[in-house]
């Protein structure tokens, strides 16, 4: 916040503009990083014609630096529906979820590669992701898919990303963090850093194929239970998921208090304010 | 639509010529391609001495573009006849399977790399596949074997593409999509974009024998059912069929209504025009 | 035919050229691939001291630019006789298989790598390459072994490359081409065409052992079952290929005709004739 | 000793220098890393205007070599907890095990890569490390994770370390210096030296499955036994544990002789001072 | 012959100089190589202050281009007995095999890399090498190692090479040439010629575990088999085998009436002469 | 000797120095090295300002070339009793068994790499290697790991290099020699020369698992043979091995007269003089 009033001190700013709220939404941003946000916001003032620079200024200059810019793309009536589905799937399970990251913002506009997006700030600056953490980010990872499998009838390939992130997680669960009692606090991990490329690249495996079917089942029931856990989110709440849909095909994006006008109260769920757990 | 009227603003057009069918016959077209089949199609209005630019030149300057130049070349009447069972199969299976992307011509005219052709427009720009579209793409680029198989007793090495394509497709539905029940959503993908190359090299396998036999097993599973299906349309429209490949070996490329007339109504399905399902 | 005439325009011929015959014998011949052979035959006159160049010329000029100078090879008596049993293995199964590809000649005059050949035209340019075709080239592909075994008891490691064409090839059709009932149209090819090199090259192992196991084993069938074909269309036809054997081991090259008068006719099988199938 | 009193000659001392206990402290120091530290201490007491190099000084010097400088970092209250959790795990079990290193101090305050640390010193330099001595430096290893799982309920990703070290460890015991009865005296690494990168790079495999299985069973068994051994430790001095974080948590680092307040009297153990056993 | 005759033109020749015999001795000479000999013979007359080129220089001139310079190296008398039994397998078996090359001189005085040799003179010229001929082959390979083991009753590390070279053949016999019953005509071979570096290198395998164990088996009956041959000829001649290594360890080198001298007549077998069989 | 000689024809010798002593010392030594040892023994006398060069300093001189620079390590007790074992351990083995090398010195001083050494002089310039020779060999190999074992209950990382010489003599010995009767004669190897580095280089395996297992077997099995050979020679002799561990802690150097000494008369085993056996 300190860093943010240094670089606002010479810009005329609205009255609307919040830097407690704004430094809770830009978490690990550094000095220069802000430097740029302020820089941005006064660009999008000045196009706009706005004599000072508004909060929404700063949102959307945000959202700029983090996602990319907002694409025009022409998407069919059913895709789009599909779409809604599915990052309302993402965000009703990370509401009621206890464990996950507070939400921030979903959206069905679709921003540098991603069609659309379901934003969590991360409460805190985590250091070591504790296993009810971890699960219950699998779970919200899956539940696009699972939405669309509960209210659409099929899946499609739009999860392509979310399996992938949710694969890779589970498998540094099993296979390097020792969070599947059947494998145990054994290294397992098949890949490491390139030393030229700085990239990971799988190494030959290093162990027997027994343990690679072991972490491969371990692999497959954490994403089994995950997706149990979101499909049964998805059922308790049916009803509050449609009421999200609808107001994210009207909308487009729904902010924090939005969300929760939808959802209603999660009870054994923080509030969406940001507060340590 | 207006791209196309700007860059036709100094060409003499015939009266033939429909902006709204040529805007569908060219998806996915950005302003230099279509600056580019304006100028091809004068050309070739200029070659054949037509003082106006007709809508045959802009067909023929949009097929040279996606496809090549056509080939003469010398094919024995007995593989001719092979050619037209194979293209009319993927036309008949395309035709009557409810989520195929709507056809457009069938040619067995040679034409760059490939012998023939069935041409489908996507209907809209997809950004995700659901699944059922996806099982009907499998079935119509299996349907040219079966096809073969019904009809002439044998298959070919004409396939080679069709079965890649498919057994692609059919691992990303099984190993990435999430698509094969018992596998679920597990990331079992074996290659990645390499680094310089851009383009997918297989890694090292990341998983075990179990899994890789898991996922060779969905994959058969998805291509057999797919060949199924094929097969069952084949059966069904049999008459239809030939009269297809009867009028493919008089006409050598038929045309979306000339499809329709061989084929008649297909009930369950979408009709040609390019509509929302 | 008609390059052909435009290259031997100043060409002073002999009465016994046949321009059909010649169009006939070299297939897939560009327009310089003729003038060559046009050139070479009549340097071939100008070194025999012939007024004029005759169809022995062209003949041998083909036969250099196919298949390389002939070697004058110190070859005992012993592995002469093994030669020809050996080339003549692949000329009778040729001959009596319906869907094999005509024969033009057999050899045991080395030239270039090989010690002898047995030369097939293709009757028609190939695009695609029907199972039934593909399945009598593996008979008469191994033909050549089954002789030797037959007739002297052993085989022998001049069967090298028959072995290893006839295995690339069944691996094709079970691999790749659907061919093999128990695996269906699933790509289970192992290598691809590197992007430098220009060569295929093996990639790491994309599918499962279980389906590497089968494709072996379709593999072997396919082998097997052109083996049985091979050899029981020897042991059919026995004092014909040892009329055969004797002819080459006494004339060294036996052209078509006199293939057909040690062979006799064969029933359902296609005159040697160049005709449509 | 000798060498340190050669670099500080010509620098004030405070009284509280202490030669010999620096000594101790930099086990495997070279001449230049000793001018080095001297240099770092002078630079500090500069910094800090004291007058007098003292024995802060050389302390905080020595850390910042081998560890790095001291980072701020925002760690949430939750986050803070489990790292005392899991930092005074490995200084219990390491303080209570006979065979494990001398501790020397253990922290909470992040250091270069590391969120927290528990500094053992080797009481002597050891060239060969005997079996007693590595299945104690694996139960101490894993002992900050089997405090998280104890007293937390949950592991947590902090473990990542550890286990990748310990995995190591357990892999040479079994795999290279025949500590596994079911093994033998039988090389079976996987990896060597490369050639040109000097770093560590796996081999394709030279030994069968059955042995790849065998090594990976084994590996399982010495870190199985290790985890039991931490969590029986742990069970065993609860009390002494808790009085341990709660001293972590309020001083965020404790010297040895703060250790020893907190855990008493370890009976079997050789005391905390650098004795040879 | 003839060649032989230009290169001696200008050399004076001894008495005892046979240029059939010479001739016999070299084949696959080429005329440089033949020219060399001529060369070398001339220096070593010169060397040791012959008036004439006698038959001993030409014989020691084509030792030296074929096997390289005698080694003058301090042999211990029970190696030196051991290389006798050794190099007196090899003869025997060769001398009493059928299809063996025949035999032309042992020795145990190193040249090269070798510390003895058995030089067997090709016959003929081979193109293509039957079973029978390959068979044995294998049964002399193995040989030496069988008489270390049946006279000395140990095997040594002298055998690494013929070990190695009796396996790459049965591996050709086996996976290439189709010489294994069990396996047929199928290429099983796992290697190839590599693009840039010209030798073999091996390619990840194209083929299943199965088959691969397959080849194993059917290369190991083909060594086991061929062991039994050889040791039954070494018990069946072991007076004749004892002569030999006498004859050996007294005069280090025997030529072939040497060695029939020690050996008596070979009922079954060719004669020592080149003569086809 | 004779070179020997020569190059110490300028140097004055003391009279203790005795030529064929040094000769037998100095096996393999070519020209070059034995000039480089004179040198090296000259400068070690003047360094010690001796006028003449001694047997000691052409001891000191020769152990500088062999095996680097004497170490001065700081070793602490209980580390340098289990050192004092280990080599021990090696030395009784070597001594009691009938076909292993001669021994020459035993040593706990540090030298190069090495933290001591038990040091075997070859007998004779062996050329190829028995099995019993072999065998013996792998029993020594293993019995510094064995002492440790038996005298002090645990056994150290010291013997990494032990185990890893011993495994790939086993391996040779089952892989390339033939040595293991249930895999025979056949060459199951794992690596090659690389053409570029001139090394070792781990090629993807070209046999099947099967046989990989089976090599595996052979190698434990040796290794488990050599181990129990040395325990049991080990057991049959622990008084004198007590004798000697403890004359090495005292003298940390042990000559061949000391050993045996310590060992008393080896009676199935050849004197420790060099002998043929």
């Amino acid at each position: 916040m300190a860093i943010l009033k240094v670089h606002t001190r010479k810009v005329p700013l609205a009255e609307d503009v919040d830097f407690e709220q704004l430094a809770a939404g830009t978490p690990g941003f550094s000095g220069a990083d802000i430097k740029n946000l302020v820089n941005e916001a006064a660009m999008l003032a000045v196009r706009k014609k706005s004599p000072q620079v508004a909060m929404q200024h700063f949102d959307e200059a945000r959202d700029k630096l983090l996602l990319g810019t907002v694409r025009t793309l022409a998407i069919q009536p059913q895709e789009r529906h599909r779409l809604a589905v599915h990052e309302a799937g993402h965000t009703l399970v990370a509401y009621f979820l206890p464990h996950a990251d507070p939400l921030y913002k979903v959206t069905i506009i679709p921003r540098g590669q991603a069609l659309g997006g379901t934003h969590q700030l991360p409460e805190e600056e985590r250091h070591t992701l504790p296993e009810d953490y971890l699960r219950d980010r699998l779970a919200v990872t899956l539940a696009g898919r699972s939405a669309e499998k509960e209210l659409l009838g099929t899946v499609s390939s739009g999860a392509d990303n979310d399996i992938s992130q949710a694969t890779a997680l589970a498998r540094a669960m099993a296979a390097r963090w020792g969070m599947a009692s059947e494998i145990g606090p054994v290294d397992l991990r098949d890949s490491e850093e390139h030393p030229f490329l700085g990239r990971e690249i799988a190494q030959p495996r290093r162990y027997s194929e027994a343990s690679a079917q072991a972490v491969d089942k371990a692999v497959r029931q954490l994403l089994h239970e995950a997706e149990e856990q979101a499909v049964s989110i998805i059922k308790a709440h049916r009803p509050a998921l449609e009421r999200l849909i609808a107001a994210l095909e009207e909308l487009e994006t729904l902010q924090r208090d939005q969300i929760e006008q939808c959802l209603g109260p999660a009870e054994h769920k923080k509030s969406i304010e940001v507060v340590p757990h």
